[in-house]
This record gives C-alpha cells, structure tokens and sequence, in this order.
C-alpha cells in the first residue's frame, strides 16, 4: 500500500467525504450568541462520533463555556496535534444571504464547484480536511501513520474563553511534538501556502455617555452635548487622515519593519494586489502610506472599528439626542506588542479626548494576544513544503496572514509547542461575511494535501 | 354666567378631563413606523367622537398618510383656529421606561402629580387642555364664545408629509382670524410662555458605502476602507471642535444676532440655566462659544446627529469591516437660512470628504422647514398675555423656542394666518424619550389657561 492508494481513496471517495461536511454545516453553532449554545454542543456531539467512527478514542470534553472535543489515535512514530474550531461567525446580515446559511449546497460558478454554507471555509470545511485525510489513511493501511491527538474548540469566533485554562488543565495530554493548524488561507488561487507568522488581536468595548436621558433635538440641540458627536470626534481621533498611522500615542511599540529579504520573498509570491483590491471594489489600498498592500495586511498593526450604533436607526427620523454611543473596537498586532499595554494606551487615548461631561465605559471582558512568528527552520516545516508543491503542482510559499490565531501563541506559551499552519481558503471565500463558501477543490485537494504531509512528516 | 363658573367647572371636571385623556394616552399612534398606522386611525377616530360629544361638527379626513381631524363650531364673533397633533414618537429604548408607555397612570413625585405615558405631554395632554376648556366653556354658557376650527394631525412627530397638500386643498375651510397651537414649553416651571420665535428644521439621512461586502478585519485591516471609520471622521468634520460651530461652508447664511434688547429680555425671563443643565447630567452648555445657553437654545442654528449605525452590536464581537455605515442628522435653523440651500451645502461637504473609493447614499425623502417669527404685535398677543399671568400670577413672557413647529410656517405660507404658540410643558416632561410626563398641574392650568385666554379674546 502506498501514498499513491491513499489519494485514490480520497477521489473515491469524495462524494461522500462532502456529504458528511454538509452534515456538520447544517448545525448553526454560533459561539458568540448564547442563543446558539445547545448548535455548539450538537457540533461537538457530531466531532467526537465522526471521530469515533474512525476508531479514533474521542470524548467531549466539557468547559465553562463550549466544549472541547479531543480524540487520541496511535502510539508510536512522531506526536502531532491536530486543531480545528466548529465554532462560526454570527450571520448577519441575514438579507443579504443568496440562500440560507446553515443550508448548505454545491453551487456551480466560474471558478468551479463552491460549498455553500456558514462555516464551509471557517472553519469546518478546513478541519474536515484533515479528518478526511486520517479516515482515507486508515481505510488504506488499516492504521494511522503516527500518534495523532484531535484537538477542536468551540469557542474560536469568541474569543476562546476557555482555551488558556483547558490548555494548562491538559498539559501533558496535549503536548506533541508538533500542532498542525488548518484554518488560513492560500496567498492566491492555486498557490500552497504555509503561514509563517500571524498578527496579534486586542478586542475592546466602550460606551460613551452623555446626558443622563435621551433629549429632544430642539430644546437641547445647540447646549446639549451628543455622545453621537462625541464618539465619532474620537473614532476620527485614532488615525491620522494624511498618513493612515494610528495616532494613540505608543501605539506602534513594538513593530519591527520587514527585513528587506522577506519583503522580496513576499513580493514574488503570486499574490494578485489588483485582484484582492479590485474583488471587494477597491481601486487602491487605504492603509500606511509608504508600505505595500502586502505589508498592511500581514506586517503592520491596525486599529479597527467594527461597529458602532447609538441614537434612531428605525424607518423615518427622530430628533433625539441620546444619552449613550457604542463602539466595538479590535487591533491587529505584530511584532512585539504587548496587548495590554496597548489595551492602556487606546483607553487613555479615548479619556484624553472626552469633552466634559462626558464619560467612557469601558467592556472589561474582552482579550488580547501577541503576534506569532512559526520556527520555519524545523525540518517538518521543508518536508511539508515539498509535500505541498507536490500536489498543487506550484511551488509552495511561506506568508504572513492579516489575520489571529491565538491558539498558535497559548500552544507555544502554555505547551512549549511549535505550529505549523496550511490552509486551503481562498480570499473570496467571504469568511466572517454573508455568502461564505469553500471551493471543492479547496477540500479535495486539501484533504489529499494532508495525506501528503504525513506521509511527508512520518516517512524515515 | 361667568368666566368665574367656567373655571370652577374645569375645577370640578378635573377627574373625567383626566380619564378622558388617559384613554387617548392609551392608543399607541407612532406615526414613523407604519407597524402603527391602525393606531393612528383609531386616535383620530377617537378625537372625532370626543369633539362630537360636544355638539363639535367633526369629521376624521383622509390623506395618503394618517389622517386629519377636522371639527366646526360657532358662527360668530372672531375665527380661531385650534392645532394639535394626535401622534407621538416612538419609544425606544423601551427598557428604560418604568412603566409601559402606552398604559399611562396617574404618579405622586416630589414636583407633584404627574401624568406617566408616551404622549403625555408631547402633544396629547396639550392637545386636550383646549378641547377640556372648550367643553367646559359649552357646558356652562351653552354656546362657545366665537367661531372655533379644531385642527388635528397624525403625522407631526414623522414630517407632516400629508399637511401642505391638506392645508393647500382647503384653504377657505381652514383660513381663520388667528391660529393657536398648544405644542409648546414653559420657559421655566411656572412662567407662563408665548413662544414668539421657533427654530426651523432640515432632516437628512445618507449611507456611507465601501467595500462591496462585509470583510473580514484579519484579511482586510489595513489596506480595507472602513466604512464606520469614514462616517466617524465625516461626522467629527461638521464641526470646529475649538469653537463648538459647525464647520460646514456656509452653514451660518441667513443667521442674525440677536438684537440686544431681546437679549435683555430673555435674561429675565425667569428661565434657570444651571437647572436646566443639571437637571440632564450638564456642567456646562456645549454650544457655540461666545453665547448664552438660551441663545445657542433659540437663536443659534445646529446641526444635530440623531442616530448612528454600521457594522456588528450584538452580544461578544465581530471581526468585521461592514460594507456600510448609515447617519440620520437633522438641522436647526434660525432667522432666514434656507432649507434647501442648506440641505445642498450639508451634502457637499460630505461629499468634500470622502476618500477614494467610498460612496455616498442619500435618503431623498426628508422635508425641511424654515425658522418662524411670530406676529407679536397683534392685540392678540398682549390679551393672552394677560389672561396667562392672571391665570399664572407671574408676568408671562414671550420666548424663543428651541424645537420647530412647522405648520406654523405652513400656516403662514400658504393661509396667510398668523399662530399665537401657548403651551404648558415643562423641560423636564422628557418628550422624545423614555418616561415622559406631563405635570397635572400643566394639565389643569392649561385648560383654565385656555379659558381665560378665549375669554380675553372674545369679551369686546
């Protein structure tokens, strides 16, 4: 028996390995809203029996908030874990879905066979990959090529609550010799890609409160203060309009600038700059000036807003003054920032602003992480380069990614164990957006992908 | 029979003016959001059988809007016409209210009984002290004292977009000697008040449109054009945060200083500026530097966010940059500025703003109004004043207002009928928001002040 059945397997059977994807994406395990907690659990219930269908010694592991799921194969050969979140992102806005999105379907387009469906690329269609991948393994050699521990998470779209404590509960469970992360993406369509470092998340929450009641526009329009006003001068406060910088004093402790021979490495590694502009209806990129596209997005910290609401937002208007304005805020991190310090720094930077009267609250339930930067030098990292350019018939490259894994830096932290992260999602894939999907051939060839890479990791 | 008995009976009726007015109190007419639009009917048809009772020839009228209530009554002596309005405003956020706001009641506090409901105030309470003066006028004397149109509509608090065309379609029937309008405050508690100028108003609402779909902030912050980003800097750029101005070009066209005579006035008009601050949470007024609180209140024009939107609200947070971000604003103006003059300046500027890439949507159905004066010089007015300081035992004054009351311009445009402005409201009665009130006292005193001034109006 050979890798070469291993791959047959996984053509043959297909059909069926996306039959049981669909299964998993009908469940709408939703972590952020406790409306959906019962969808949480479901998906883990449905994890731990694919699993278990597998021969594979997986249980439920029960956590303060959503479960763990965590399934051990094996007993000799290297140590590998394996991680992957059910978890989804919410769903709104619901009206702009072209079908419902926890029905999934195969649609076709130009570019291919598309899974439909909220969670098909993040990051269900990605962790069934490699589940696939073991099943057609087994199915071929009867037994798995090395020890393999599963490890899925709940709670990835929220924040991973529960991860740091289980990770320090479960130490010696989960230590391998290396954790394999499917849940990134390719730098473009057909180019393998190996994430080689990822930015840091700092999430924060605050209200602004102005009067003590809603008021009428016309009897205090003029001396009343309006914390619509007032949240919008310090949302407009934290970049500098000419050159794009954030301007929360400090901020930028901590960034280094991209070595000259990375930047060069970036610069030829197949990623379309007019495409993934011109894919969302850009024409230019909106970030620092005098860094590349590719810098903004993978090298250099932001300061983002992503949502604000305060005052009538019904049909007609309302001449209303109102007492309070929300913003949610997250920060992507590089190089050495501390997320605490900058958590410090953004709070005084919005308390130095307020006009008086006027007062900030802030949501102290909301987390940070550092940026992480994967040893590359390890040879597991070269073998599964190999491995990659095999099958996609393209040389596979080492990227930066724009977005978090914060699971990387506790693995490293509390473990002490390296990652290493291959992705098959592609940039319009509409992750966190209406309308996700995973290409088909993202899932077929990444689930072949994977039984190259152990093959790669366990060949002697 | 004399005045003397007219007011003893408004004493004595007390008690069922008070059921009466509750029961309007619990008809829910919001007439922004069409969910209401049965609700809205049924007050006027309530209304229509109120005036009916008594011997009033009252008609409900329909509009391609919410209707009108029309009555007649008399035909001698001069031809007062009376307006109010049966709607009311929404009443998000409803958690903020200590009672349901359609089922209203009658509340001891420490400034005496007040009247608990939506509506209460603004504009159903003032609405009634004249038809409750009225009835008891009738019941004593059997007649009215002179010729008297009643005058209701549904659609003030959502632009009155029925009202010209209904004022335009029956001029002779609604063309009187004056028109009188109860939809106004007392400068201070117990300071009976004439409004003698109002503030006009312009509503705009536009979407602020970026990336063609939400994006994910991991893949796209940094080079991604954030739509909240964008309305936040656009929003902070209306005005001189030194100064407090609105920094729009050619904002100020048409305002006039306020003649320091007037000025004078209104220092001793008895109107509490610190309490009128504190009372909402203030430690100073928020205005335009270099003037009083009540100028930036009356005299000063302003441009007022009234609600802000975009991106994700819901419980724990989204890594998104939404597609869009939505602003509702509404001006005060003052003087002669020009509603639509001022409508195209505000859009420019917005449109001055905007970064590559990002787009502007306007809401095409939003009306403005322009700044009234009243006709004080008309004997009228110094007989009211009369009747409300004997009612009051303090010298009325005649005031500004901050708020607009467009049908007075209406009134004026197109039946060339001056309005004399009485009301009854006090500032803390939280029109617009949650747990508005009127005070008993305002209830009583008003229907006894309305007497007293159709009786200064018709004794010859």
């Amino acid at each position: 028996m050979s890798l070469a059945d291993v791959l047959a397997r996984i053509d043959s059977d297909l059909p069926a390995a996306t039959d049981r994807l669909m299964e998993l994406l009908r469940i709408p395990s939703i972590s952020t809203d406790p409306a959906y907690a019962a969808n949480c659990d479901q998906a883990a219930d449905w994890l731990v029996r694919d699993l278990q269908s597998n021969d594979i010694k997986a249980e439920k592991r029960a956590t303060p908030g959503h479960p763990m799921v965590v399934g051990h194969v094996g007993d000799s050969g290297p140590h590998l874990l394996f991680y992957g979140h059910y978890d989804v992102q919410p769903v709104d806005p619901l009206e702009l879905w072209q079908r419902a999105p926890f029905d999934p379907d195969l649609h076709e387009t130009e570019n291919g066979t598309i899974i439909r469906g909220r969670g098909s690329s993040d990051d269900k269609g990605q962790l069934m990959t490699f589940v696939e991948a073991c099943r057609a393994w087994k199915a071929v050699h009867g037994t798995l090529p090395c020890r393999i521990t599963f490890f899925f998470e709940g709670e990835e779209e929220s924040g991973s609550p529960s991860l740091v404590p289980f990770l320090e509960a479960h130490k010696d469970e989960l230590t391998a010799d290396l954790a394999l992360v499917c849940d990134t993406s390719m730098v473009s369509r057909g180019v393998p890609s190996i994430a080689a470092q990822l930015r840091g998340m700092l999430k924060d929450e605050f209200t602004i409160v102005g009067p003590r009641i809603d008021l009428h526009s016309g009897h205090y329009g003029g001396p009343g203060l309006n914390p619509l006003r007032e949240i919008s001068r310090i949302i407009a406060s934290f970049h500098d309009p000419e050159t794009g910088r954030v301007a929360v004093d400090g901020f930028y402790e901590g960034v280094h600038e991209v070595p000259a021979e990375q930047l060069r490495q970036w610069q030829n590694c197949g990623f379309d700059e007019a495409d993934y502009l011109k894919s969302v209806g850009y024409s230019q990129p909106h970030g620092e000036q005098g860094y590349s596209t590719l810098e903004q997005q993978w090298a250099r910290p932001t300061l983002e807003v992503n949502g604000i609401w305060g005052g009538y937002n019904g049909a007609g208007s309302k001449t209303v003054i109102p007492s309070e304005a929300h913003c949610k805020l997250t920060c992507r991190l590089v190089g050495d920032m501390d997320p605490d310090a900058l958590r410090d720094r953004i709070r005084k930077h919005v308390e130095d602003q307020l006009s008086p009267d006027a007062k900030v609250v802030w949501d102290n339930d909301l987390e940070g992480s550092r940026a992480s930067v994967m040893n590359i030098h390890r040879p597991e990292f070269e073998a599964a380069r190999g491995a990659l350019s095999d099958e996609w018939n393209r040389e596979a490259v080492f990227t930066g990614m724009g977005g978090s894994i914060p699971v990387v830096g506790f693995f490293k932290d509390i473990l002490g164990m390296d990652a290493m992260l291959i992705g098959y999602a592609n940039e319009d894939d509409a992750i966190h957006s209406p309308n996700e999907k995973y290409d088909l051939n993202s899932f077929h060839k990444g689930i072949r992908s994977w039984a190259r890479v152990l093959d790669a990791l366990t060949r002697s």
